[in-house]
């Protein structure tokens, strides 16, 4: 199935759950932008394995994700006994956690669904209570891209420049994004700009989800070799880079994202191009004190060892062994940007330093 | 025909000229890793667009195609009129210098073969000495490498971490190469050590040719994405970078070469991680007052766009589209390094700081 560029596919939400089967529903982002796909997550490890398979990615959703997965195997325990069902539960936490273990909204997300399992008394009652809470995490999710866009949308001038890094785009999120959703609401105010975005290798979620993301907004924009940005950057030709995260240090500003997110913001610092980051609060850590102590998962050599596509001649996803057959790869994920490279944090609350957040804390979400 | 990774192909020099058919042999670089072919290019013209598409590519080994595509042109001449000659001389020069804009060794090379066609009166013997000024730049080039390898060498200690970025190795060169030259001599006088070579998109020449040599080799190496070396650097776990060049400015010490280079050295700069130009002496223009002057060769769109690699059921190679289908992209081949971001140009005289090479010009080449 070729892919379908219309209203509806835009609107699909990337994460919902289906209560009536118990299934978590997602958009399969690996087949994008080639194939719209809806997938069917049967039970909760089948959910933790879309989100280590990259199935679904992106910070907020995957918070989502993992917050419907909870529910859903809080739905699918039969029985009375409340010291069982924890053991349940603490299993399904467990593997949901370890599908992503840099990023931290599934941490935050299944905390506020836990915490809320604790006003029910029966099993019957934190059943319904999780599902609630689920519910309620991806209704914020998208409430806070929303406000994300109102204020980020205040850099983005007439005629700017503009690189992202990945995709933060609602393909990242329940809906609307975060590092995109300033573009939108700059957009809908009428403002012509023009996007760069890092093709993103290995897995290439620039050069695919959010190059069709913009395309669909119709927003002008350049896919480029992540090697390219450097350049463009001493030619003058970039004024403003705007990127996601999979966790933010709240008491540090360190932001952690995907791989190459780092090399984008020491560049960004040589040439005195603003830096901003842009996160819903449930991206925030306010634990962890050093950002060595975030968890950087190595993934697949095959990732960097080849590419996925699509032949002139096929509609298949085909994958390509690029590399040399006889040598391997490190793939480090993500990596860990320093909060002195980070201009602002763009939060739904409004724009932060990362030495402000801490004493915004309250404001911020912590608890 | 599958790779054949063995003695032969090592030695295989990577351009020769076949003076019997007036042929320029090359190995098809675009084939590599997966096939060992050599092709025949049957006049200058085939020579010229031989460099454009990358069937040969590399400093030094474009040079010595440029030369003995000069070369040819000159001996596929008939008649006696010198002012036709010229005229006909001047025609391949412009086509085979046009082909790598960014480049200074094919017009380093092509200079020496006119030269040494002024001391012909006829144009039997000015055919007769360009064919030997191509064969005396090919020779120069193996030397160079030879001396390279020996001089950088000792920067290369027992588990060293080495990062590369590109081919700088014996296909970029005629032979040795250059950014290689000091791993294979380090390597030669016991040394273990690791290399991580950059895949270096959009043509990958680091996961296809680099790995391919340090396989056949036998020297510690990874593959790793362009995207990973910042990360890498954060952790310490790079020690050195070493990288070729297309041109290298004499009187500033910048350097032009692979896209994504630059990157490399401004992350290398802020680790305080030495970083290394490894030059023959006919990649030095010392002609030229500004790296803004080099001209960057902006290519085609679907290098970035896909990615050529073999399936699991071909041998064939295939080109698959990576990106949103409905997507452009910009792709500069190239970029410039600053002097102030480069610790040492190791030559075949020596290791030189970037500003020391305008005192030591005339030891350098300089004419």
């Amino acid at each position: 199935m070729n892919v379908t560029v219309n209203h509806r596919t835009r609107h699909y939400r990337t994460v919902t759950f289906d209560a009536r089967r118990n299934e978590v529903l997602l958009i399969d982002q690996r087949l994008l932008p080639h194939q719209f796909k809806i997938t069917a997550q049967a039970n909760y490890r089948a959910t933790a394995r879309a989100i280590k398979d990259m199935v679904v990615r992106g910070a907020g959703a995957i918070g989502a994700t993992a917050a419907y997965g909870l529910a859903q195997a809080a739905l699918a325990f039969s029985g009375r006994d409340l010291g069982r069902f924890r053991q349940h539960i603490e299993a399904a936490y467990q593997a949901l956690q370890s599908a992503r273990p840099t990023a931290v909204d599934p941490v935050n997300a299944m905390t506020a669904v836990r915490l809320a399992m604790q006003q029910g008394e029966t099993v019957a009652e934190q059943q319904a209570l999780a599902l609630a809470a689920a519910e309620q995490f991806a209704h914020d999710d998208v409430r806070h891209c929303e406000e994300i866009g109102r204020h980020g949308a205040k850099l983005i001038r007439q005629n700017t420049r503009v690189l992202t890094h990945c995709n933060a785009g609602w393909l990242a999120f329940v809906d609307f994004g975060t590092a995109t959703a300033p573009l939108y609401a700059a957009q809908k105010a009428g403002r012509n700009f023009h996007v760069y975005c890092d093709e993103t290798r290995p897995r290439c979620q620039g050069a695919t989800l959010t190059a069709w993301e913009l395309a669909q907004q119709k927003i002008s924009h350049q896919i480029i070799a992540d090697n390219a940005a450097g350049h463009l950057m001493q030619r003058g030709e970039i004024d403003l880079v705007i990127v996601g995260s999979d966790r933010t240090l709240g008491r540090t500003g360190e932001v952690a994202n995907k791989i190459g997110t780092y090399t984008k913001a020491v560049l960004a610092r040589r040439h005195g191009i603003p830096f901003y980051v842009a996160i819903p609060l449930s991206t925030f850590d306010w634990n962890m004190r050093s950002g060595r102590d975030i968890p950087i998962e190595e993934r697949d050599q095959g990732e960097v060892l080849g590419a996925w596509g699509r032949t002139a001649k096929s509609s298949e996803m085909v994958y390509v062994r690029v590399a040399n057959p006889t040598s391997g790869a490190r793939n480090p994920g993500f990596d860990v940007t320093p909060a002195e490279l980070i201009t602002g944090i763009i939060t739904p609350e409004g724009i932060f330093k990362p030495s402000d957040l801490w004493p915004n804390r309250h404001r911020l979400g912590y608890k």
